[in-house]
């Protein structure tokens, strides 16, 4: 805690840190073309279907967001198919339990295995949207942001990336995600690793060089467009000098990303949770961050990372009105 | 979260489970004989101390509390010297910002090397301070119990208590409290391993043998006041079918003995956090209990208990208010 206390003042530049009154979770969404490769048994569809479910207000997001106090903005960088009802919700960014921005890059990007996930124009037109959001959530008001990501099969590109950037083997960063049978994390397994190699070759390195190759054109051959934009969204909120909570798999891979393109931004992440997806586990060290929930969650959505909330927001306020052993009356160590 | 929302169901006997919006922390204050061994280098005093700085709502529990909505109620159950400013709280429960309950049933514990730390009749009365004081919180409208502890060198009667229940080794399960020196750390496994040695000789088995002695027995030869307390405030709260989110190893010693003295208990509890104390671990292992937070924190007070409790209400909430999928439109498994 105090740790986590003196992190948030380093980010805030105070002492003691503002306490994070007005959070804002960003849950950005986008499909995958590897899902042809029978890497979940979840249709492409149900992005789409869970974007509508949160401008609702009925997933779990949503419902720990509320007890946490914290507001829901939910972005289409690239769903792919047609977000059911969205008209209802597109009245301002009020017009639902949360608020939408349509940011759509493309509609999901290509099979990784087969072709680049986007192109690196693409790729930075992600990564801006997520930067551009993160500013103006802070303009708004917003004083602590909170990565959420929704995107069917989206562990795949995220462990692609984590395997690349962190140098790990395939088969020890890549999870069951929502729970997939050992044939499909097999055909999971499978398709990262061809990924991998098919990227390699159009990039001109060995498998162990993607390591070293820029994270744009890394995120280009085999990211995501949210993992590209939660890259944008953690530089742009410590850019503008907010604490950013990082979720699970997904946003950690968003944040290796962000960490190769600028260092700097590690000292503004808090790690909400240990996902259960080894992936994180691999970023985290990486990253060097310690998360400070551990709930076996595998969800997504950023529900880890809000339930960090309180353990944040009591971070700053220990530092704020905790007293001093002094100023309590309370006896010092004896000689 | 799934499994939390399930025993919560299970607790109240409702699905889905009632969602805790009226939770109390109750701190159970003591001090003990076995400073007098060099276990800690803080004074005795400071627990007194301590007490006045809860009452006045200057501790990190009370921090804590507010930003979680929990109300903190301090018991003396064996505080050795006298509360400063005590009058001053004393008018009814809402004299200062924590409620206080006078319950003392001595004036500290023996020390544990040369004598029991309290007569099993002591040991009974403890007990019962603790589960009357969560029936009548209960009764008062909690929906939610919080175990709390404060106690100069408490660690170190939990640690004799875990190792004795546990059946582990002294050494493995004794940790530096408050963050003691390694010639302190060594005080504390000789007092604590003499202790056991006399506990054992004074009831008449081999050290090995303790973990079959009745529980309260145990309690009174090496345990303390508010450990007793807090088992019999566990059991209380089992008995009320309310969820008693227990902290650190103080609070996971006193459920272990409350494991023994009624093993139905470990259904109400709910872990909520890993403290780094070793005995915590050792003592969460043997109820098999998963800790819901990591914080690295050692601070007691109920602090880890309490940052819990948004996990514990989210879940309750999810299971309250969450869409199925079914409800929110969204496509099942492909066949």
């Amino acid at each position: 805690m105090e740790s986590l206390g003196e992190r948030l003042a380093a980010i805030a530049g105070t002492c003691p840190p503002p306490i994070p009154v007005r959070p804002v979770v960003a849950v950005f969404a986008g499909d995958h073309g590897v899902l042809s490769e029978g890497v979940t048994p979840w249709p492409q569809a149900v992005t789409a279907q869970m974007v509508a479910n949160f401008l609702s207000g009925g997933a779990a997001i949503n419902v720990i967001a509320r007890e946490v106090g914290a507001r829901v903005v939910v972005v289409d960088v690239g769903v792919a198919t047609p977000i059911p009802g969205l008209e209802a919700f597109s009245v301002g960014s009020g017009g639902g339990e949360a608020g939408f921005r349509a940011a759509n890059v493309r509609l999901g990007t290509g099979n990784l295995t087969a072709e680049p996930a986007m192109s690196t124009a693409e790729a930075d037109e992600a990564l801006d949207v997520g930067a551009s959001i993160a500013a103006q959530l802070v303009a708004e008001g917003a004083d602590c942001l909170v990565t959420g990501d929704m995107g069917i099969g989206n562990t795949t590109p995220s462990a692609a990336l984590i395997a690349a950037i962190a140098d790990r083997s395939v088969g020890d960063v890549t999870g069951r995600g929502t729970g997939i049978s050992d044939e499909a994390l097999a055909l999971k397994i499978s398709a990262i690793s061809r990924g991998l190699e098919r990227a390699a070759g159009a990039l001109g390195v060995g498998v162990t060089g993607l390591a070293a190759v820029p994270a744009r054109d890394l995120v280009a051959q085999v990211g995501g467009l949210e993992i590209a934009a939660l890259a944008g969204f953690v530089i742009g909120g410590a850019a503008a000098r907010v604490p950013v909570i990082v979720d699970g798999v997904v946003a950690l891979a968003g944040a290796l990303v962000a960490s190769r393109l600028a260092p700097g931004v590690v000292g503004y992440l808090v790690a909400g949770h240990r996902s259960t997806e080894p992936g994180a586990s691999a970023a985290l060290e990486q990253l060097e961050l310690d998360p400070l929930l551990d709930l076996g969650l595998r969800l997504g959505e950023g529900t880890g990372a809000c339930l960090a909330l309180p353990c944040v927001r009591a971070a700053a306020r220990i530092l704020n009105s905790m007293a001093t052993f002094g100023d309590a009356g309370v006896a010092s160590l004896q000689s």
